[in-house]
């Protein structure tokens, strides 16, 4: 048997990672100058009427959609599995809290840093830009759900949001791609990085035998789905332009989102002999059509062209779990508990594509003269770019993208495999009892009103 | 045994259904000004300074409230049944996300068709009134849970949405009746559909065993019972008028439904022999006082009126679970599972007759005169109506709802009980297990890892 | 055994309250200028040019964050319990319900009577400020959990919502203190109250059997903990100053609680044994702090200062739950059932702390000198003040919180202690079986299945 004891190395971890988080946060986090209390001074400086001109106002609502997201939705989608609902909820919990600090230093340093004090300046979009980070890293947890240990985990989230910052800032700011809800950034990094990560850490003896789910543990994992869904409009609109940016992405994404659910569901019938709905695809699959509009959500796609994007990629990724999951893990060696790669990378790439050709496709009768301008950012270093080179940008970030997160995932598999972190043995995972104190359950409610003797016996030791 | 194989009817319906959204929303479905990107130059039009205008920053944050009381609040509050947890939330999901692509249609064409283009220009607010619409299909689910096939919700939407539009049309367009929140639009609607078509479908010897809940089952419904109830005020405000509209259509319903609460809870309580309450009726009845104020929710009913309106509710509601369900299943033939006739077509009517009242005792002092005509839309065609006018044509309406929601609901039903849809057998019905893949259900936690042996060989087949 | 029969005195006491809020209502209650239909003439006379400024904008997103912590996060946070999840979110509906409308009238005789004509008006604010009270008492409640009876609830409430404004009143309005997130009005005040009547309440010969979790009734937990988690950034900054007085809260206690959840997980291992993570800990501690940021949220603590506090009440309610509590239950005979001291008293009371210190220490130069008035309000009869007294009146306001709370809660804990409430007998604490009508729990799904015939004998009696 493996050595599981967490006892000093997961409080070290956490206690010197939360220090240093403190200590660079000290040097380098302020508040930028929509949160910092001169705005009353800054209103007057710009000329700005009314409090409601500030950021948070635009943003804010989007920003604890996305906040449900990463902490609920993420949370509670890995909780299908029978014996493993408190590591889905508990470590997503953890690495979010560890993801969402580090990325606000990671994304300032590269984004936000005001080069004439040193500082980063932080506000409403930069909570926002940090979450979208955690959500990466758990995506990429749940290609390893249930077979890694919270150090793991963190030294995964450490590493990961290092390379999701760098990425992002190559191809967002060098290449100036537009991916307001992460098609690219999120979904294909935080994909194909834990694709790879699982892939090094392939177990030839994996015990299956609690890699299945419970009648209510698949209720459970529904609010994650549901959340997710129904929240994702604010996410690939939570950072697009003001106005018109934000409508349209949110109405984009919803129109996906609704075809995905009746394509996923009718694949799913049609490939079961006897015809029934398969609850793994109906908690993922019904997802892939907000994954997919990430890229090309803010742009002027139109709303049929929305609904063909999600009926296509509900189709795509209920396919992917019947057919190409099982050949992954026989043939690739990936062992993807959560089928990371039919929800998230494959529809990402789908996604990265649709906003190439999307943005290649741009005119300025579609979008007027300024709109363009404003759409795609054609300003500053990228002033005069027009729509056709967009759009090879658009495919060159996407390189950019599944390079550095297949290089990446494969160092950072290599450093998870030393062998101290803690992980379980081949017969110990997707269990919770390894890293956490669980209840003794007892037969349910009316048996026991019967049977109060035995019960007083076996339940002393868990009373809170 | 009845056929109830959906390998080929359930995928081909929801392919067929989704190709005709693609193709007619390729033809009439267009971004509307403030959706589309040439709101820059709209901006400069309208004279409007600040993006915030947008109708996007006044609906967003309501209709993502409206959102999840869709897909969360109905979905979960039907899991109350012990073995059909998946069918509740999962069929939920399938016909809500159909539902609201064929509202943006119909309701389009009837609503925002611009005559100039022959176009239909969404924004914000037609998304909020497609979730809308997709309430009422919901609630008609409520009266049919566990007794139809996908298939059949899938038909049952279908016409629904349209005769849904239609009515709509009638009465908000053509009439002049106002109703934000839908009491009559929506609940007496839904409410009067479905236990029409229940009652077509009567089935003399249905199999009730599974037709009631177990301990969990009723935690997770009180899950989809808090979120509706929590959101009911964004419900009733989502698309009144800017302003006071929705300030005031918040604080009404916030009262009623708190209101409902107590005496809800009193009826349940001192009709119970032992004085226990039930949590059919915490579930469901406390609902009721947001149904009763839909229509009235954004008048000068006065906070105190609210609290009346929902006080009475409560209990009309709770009384009926109590004892009306009882006598409409035995003299009425009407078997509504979620007792639909207490939680909204009976509150909904409520809320109709609370809105016309309302309406007709509308007074220039209490709303100024600008108020007046802003608050009940005397503007255009309806300009010069006075109050007493509006409070018979609000009774109209009421009329006019009921008729289409009968005759509707009794065709429909007919349609449903062809025999080819494949409805589960009387002994079925409430049973996931004919049309979902089903986990086995091993002993709970801690008992299995004393038994690991018998497990490895029941559970090989349903892991992920 | 007692007399539990609940069956007049719920009732009774549900109904009359009820009748008493509306005539209250009836005498006091009117909308405000923003909520009234007059605000189309406000707008003119205030030269307003959007209905965006409106407050229900500013303030109605964080109003429905703040609703959803009170009803799903307190509610299923205290589902724990495996056999009082009824209890618990009912309960908690049912005196929130209760609370809210009594609070708005409270509140509202101390804080927005209108002197011309005698009538409180309120508008969004006052609905966030009702649901901060129900919070109050939620808290207590958290004490009591499991040994009490509904109509002992709702009378706590009613003292409690008294004092708690009082008590609100004399430190806001007289003292000028600063708390927008409440940790000394509503936490502290909570925790102290709720200790000082489960105190009172001691039950020396206690049975604990059923006071523990099961797995599931965990996961359930999880739900309120996650919402309570993530809307905490609402609730801090849901009453302060619009701009950056909100943007700054939110983001203050989006730092805090990412740290506390770190620290948390740290403590939990480190203090096991086996090095495991123990769920009670993750279900409170890790909300500590946005408690203790409660007061200096809005303030310029910066995000580091953040990020200590949460990182040192993380640590210090996580020890509290491992050592102080169990202390607290044999030395002082405080039986605690949900830990309010270590999630809300001591954190509270940090927070105060926290909160004067960063009072006392504004500066000018950090706020500007209209910030710095804006921020503290020194306006008014507060005119002139300077930040350390302003510090000085914040200590006074925490003192002021202390000795109410506790001597509140002693002399409700001695009017709950009467004979004839209706609380359980000390066998059946923690069991939803007392008050509420439980279905029984048939063996789960699948093996139902094999065994119908039994199943129909059992199961008649709870059909829907």
């Amino acid at each position: 048997m493996k050595n599981t004891l967490m006892r000093w190395k997961l409080p070290a971890v956490c206690l010197i990672w939360q220090l240093a988080m403190i200590i660079l946060f000290g040097i380098f986090i302020r508040y930028n100058e929509e949160s910092d209390a001169h705005w009353i001074k800054t209103k007057i400086a710009l000329n700005i009427s009314s409090d409601l001109e500030n950021d948070f106002y635009f943003r804010y609502p989007s920003f604890q959609d996305v906040h449900v997201m990463v902490f609920v939705g993420f949370g509670f989608l890995m909780t299908f599995l029978k014996r493993y609902g408190f590591g889905s909820v508990g470590f997503n919990f953890l690495i979010a809290s560890f993801s969402i600090q580090w990325a606000l230093l990671m994304q300032g340093w590269f984004h936000s840093l005001d080069y004439n004090d040193g500082k980063i300046k932080i506000g409403v979009e930069s909570l926002i830009n940090a979450d979208f980070c955690a959500a990466s890293v758990l995506i990429s947890f749940g290609a390893v759900l249930g077979k890694v240990s919270p150090v793991q985990l963190l030294i995964m989230a450490l590493f990961e949001v290092t390379l999701y910052a760098v990425n992002e800032y190559i191809i967002l700011s060098l290449l100036g791609a537009r991916d307001a809800g992460g098609s690219m950034v999120i979904h294909m990094f935080g994909g194909y990085f834990g694709l790879a990560v699982t892939r090094i850490l392939y177990r030839a003896n994996l015990d299956q035998t609690k890699n299945g789910s419970v009648y209510h543990s698949d209720l459970f994992s529904m609010i994650g789905t549901l959340y997710l869904w129904m929240f994702w409009p604010s996410f690939n609109s939570a950072i697009s332009n003001h106005g018109d940016g934000q409508h349209r992405g949110a109405i984009n994404t919803y129109a996906s989102l609704a075809a995905c659910v009746l394509t996923t569901i009718a694949i799913s019938s049609i490939t079961e002999k006897k015809g029934k709905i398969n609850m793994v695809h109906v908690q993922n699959a019904t997802l892939a059509g907000g994954v997919a509009m990430g890229t090309a959500a803010e742009m002027m796609l139109s709303v049929y062209g929305a609904l063909i994007v999600g009926s296509l990629t509900g189709v795509i990724s209920t396919l992917g779990f019947i057919y190409l999951s099982p050949l992954m893990e026989k043939y690739l060696l990936i062992q993807d508990t959560c089928g990371i790669h039919n929800l998230h990378a494959m529809p990402g790439l789908i996604g990265a594509i649709v906003g190439a050709i999307t943005a290649a496709a741009a005119t300025e009768e579609v979008y007027t003269k300024e709109g363009l301008i404003a759409a795609f950012a054609f300003e500053g270093r990228f002033e005069g770019r027009i729509p056709t080179i967009q759009g090879g940008y658009q495919a060159a970030a996407f390189c950019v993208t599944l390079a550095i997160s297949l290089v990446g995932g494969i160092i950072v598999g290599f450093i998870l495999k030393l062998p101290f972190w803690g992980d379980p043995s081949d017969e110990n995972c997707y269990d919770d009892e390894v890293y956490w104190e669980v209840p003794e359950d007892e037969p349910l409610y009316s048996v026991q009103s019967t049977n109060t003797p035995a019960l007083k016996a076996s339940s002393n030791g868990d009373s809170q």
